[in-house]
């Protein structure tokens, strides 16, 4: 009769295969936000689709108004009704933004050896390629020695995460039989460290804005009427300076309105991680503003916050050019906590933005969909044989932590459908997510398979009794 | 004998010939501010070079550490020693900018008929080649009745207008001896109406500066770390709402020492012309602040200004990214009065973005040469005399009036080497210069060669005196 440890020992002996499969995955460029990144997003889902065919489950490409879902389940099996596990993950990745600060192409992953540590590099290296990679691997390794699955398996895997998945409720609700689950395990999140494995059980909600704002007339000459015409984007910094008072409070009328207060039980649980060196990384808070009476951890998991995320406007070079531009254009995106709605913020700042416009000048807002925060139940079952799992590879206690990221998939899993959801990742604050030369290293990833092996056991074990 | 009349004749019968040249001149995209121009400025240079010859001028090409300078004078004659004009121009056009905002492509100029008037579009079409090309048709059509000029005459052809003159100082300093004139007439400037000539005797100076704000870390994750690390736009937005105090005036410290208020008899001047419908073009000034205590026109022409020519940071779309970004960068420029210093202007500003710049973060400046004012003497007698000319062509009295624009030249002729400047133009302000859909007409085209030859034949019975 196998055993655990033989699974491990395929993971391990196996660990070459997986690597390589996953660089090929990553070198495609699933761009979801842009419309180039089409193509790569098709040819990413088929590929993901082959590769759930090939260990054992019926997948699909599911089209969708927007990007494709991948959706696979394992045979329903001839005996009593087993629990259903789902697993999710997305393929999709962020936009490269400036290729010149990548020191390593974002689409040619290959393994480096940078002191000791075997790293590759590239767009969805991190987010989340690799994190979808170490459940699929496990699974694969489970069927492999057992001949079977643990339980009923449902695989679902999106295209759409990283542009606030406009598709996935009309998805959902067109599904919802297929979907049913007993627990989704939503892999897209981070460690807290190293060395120590981590559940997130709090998320942000997460709304973005686009503003652009236009003067009575196109681009003139800045000699000639700077001193007198409306300048757009003099306009838009000042709202934007605007947006904070100075205790780095969100000036927006309203905003706060429905936040309550930390509990102290989450307070308390806070105030203890807060001392690991390990919170941030590499990440220097210097020059910082942190929201007064709140420290920096409780304000990044736990206080609604608005970032600027891009502006454009005018002269964009090489050279000079004295010009007053007809307009100008602010990216930004609100991070909700528990008790606000995403409209009737985003209604909220479009009525702070309008109320500053000078006369004579036009707004333009634009969005997408946004979602509301989550927090789960620190009580599940299932998140306890979750925390247990993780333990075992890790051999240091699972830590339950918040984070400032958005999923909305879990939003509407456990808001929307009342799903039971365990938000499980190996990300690490270091892994440049979203930015130049993300990264990850083969032993997270080794680590991270193994990590649900353990999980599927501990969770095999709870359902048997 | 010839006279004035059969110059005129001559320019209005061979109009079509030169209006087809000015064409092919403005179909070389001569930006001189990208690099991507070069060839296009040397193709100019060497166009106009040819051009020149072709008239009877002796036209070199003269290279400089930046782009070329046409140069050209007329062969010295035996007889008495002749009285010698310059006459300026440039060959150089502004950026084209968001080439989806023009209507017109920029460099694929034809004429047009709208609503009776022939225009035509494209960059440099007003700014300035229409306007080198008014006296260089002059110039031809003179020699071609009277079969000489009407004294010497030096043309000068620049190539770096509208990047900030950087090599001019050292080609006048080194061309010093072939530069010397009587009077320099400087063809870059405005009308005062469609019907109404103008004269500019006060310019700007002019100092631009690009400025990057960088956080302590690279690009993040705006959802993890946007509530607690540093964010260079939204800190660089803090800085430039922060130029401007509520009543219009510019915060940095020492902005306004040494700048003189406007001298009474200016101030009327100007207050009578305020009046004018036409001052404005269709430029609407809803929603534009001006510094408190001065009419529109004053700002525009009599008091120094900062203006906000571009920014940039973060995500530039298409789709949404959830940065927040490394760093953040605005052009600005300022537009000086007379009693300040380019230099001292730019050090001021740097010391307040220095004084505004939170801990750990990071500021690199980068600024082109700069120009001071320049305040020109209305009595010269060359000016008197171009003022009747200009009223010969156009029927109605020629206004004496500032600009916010500067020209390089014009102050290192006049300040620097103390030379006797008038500036003319043909500008309108509802020709879109520095703007898409740059444009010109050739009814303008026509009067303005025409109203060179009155120029020439006043300042020629003055001489004659």
């Amino acid at each position: 009769m196998p055993n655990r440890e033989d699974v491990l020992q395929d993971i391990d002996q196996n660990f070459d295969v997986a690597v390589g499969k996953l660089l090929e995955l990553i070198s495609i460029p699933s761009i979801s936000s842009e419309p180039a990144g089409e193509a790569a997003i098709a040819k990413a889902a088929a590929w993901l689709k082959a590769e759930l065919d090939t260990m054992g489950l019926a997948a699909k490409v599911v089209p969708t108004k927007g990007h494709p879902v991948v959706l696979a389940r394992s045979a329903r099996t001839s005996g009593p009704k087993r629990p259903c596990l789902l697993f999710y993950g997305h393929y999709d990745v962020q936009p490269v933004g400036d290729q010149t600060q990548w020191k390593h192409a974002p689409f040619e992953p290959r393994i480096v050896e940078e002191h000791g540590v075997h790293r590759f590099y590239g767009r969805g290296a991190s987010d989340s390629k690799s994190q979808l990679w170490t459940f699929i691997e496990a699974l694969r390794a489970w069927r492999a020695i057992y001949g079977d699955f643990p339980a009923d398996i449902i695989v679902l895997l999106e295209g759409e995460e990283e542009c606030g998945s406009p598709s996935l409720p009309d998805f959902i609700k067109a599904h919802r039989q297929e979907l049913e689950c007993d627990v989704a395990f939503i892999c897209d999140a981070e460690m807290w460290s190293q060395t120590q494995p981590a559940i997130t059980t709090q998320l942000k909600g997460l709304v973005h804005e686009k503003v652009t704002i236009s003067a009575p007339n196109q681009d003139l000459h800045s000699g000639h009427y700077g001193a007198v015409a409306a300048n757009p984007i003099r306009i838009l910094s000042s709202i934007l300076a605007g947006l904070h008072d100075d205790k780095g409070r969100v000036t927006i009328e309203g905003f706060y309105d429905g936040v309550k207060d930390l509990p102290n039980k989450v307070r308390e649980q806070w105030h203890e991680l807060a001392n690991e060196p390990s919170l941030l990384g590499e990440v220097d808070l210097t020059g910082g503003v942190t929201e007064e009476g709140y420290s920096p951890l409780e304000a990044m998991w736990g206080r609604p916050t608005v970032d600027i995320n891009g502006i454009t406007g005018g002269n964009q070079g090489p050279g000079e050019r004295s010009v007053l531009p007809g307009s100008a254009t602010a990216r930004l995106s609100f991070r909700l906590v528990e008790g606000q709605q995403p409209e009737e913020i985003r209604r909220r700042f479009r009525r702070h933005v309008d109320a500053r416009l000078p006369e004579g000048c036009s707004v333009v807002f634009d969005g997408i969909q946004g979602s509301s925060a989550v927090v789960l139940r620190q009580e599940s079952p299932f998140l306890t044989a979750t925390a247990r799992g993780l333990e075992e590879e890790w051999g240091t206690p699972t830590v339950l932590r918040g984070t400032g990221g958005a999923i909305p998939l879990v939003e509407q899993f456990s808001n929307g459908l009342g799903a039971e959801c365990v938000v499980v990742g190996f990300i690490l604050p270091g892994d440049a997510i979203h930015a130049p030369d993300e990264r990850y290293d083969t032993e997270r990833l080794k680590k991270g398979a193994r990590s649900w092996v353990g999980i599927l056991e501990q969770v095999q074990l709870d359902m048997a009794i």
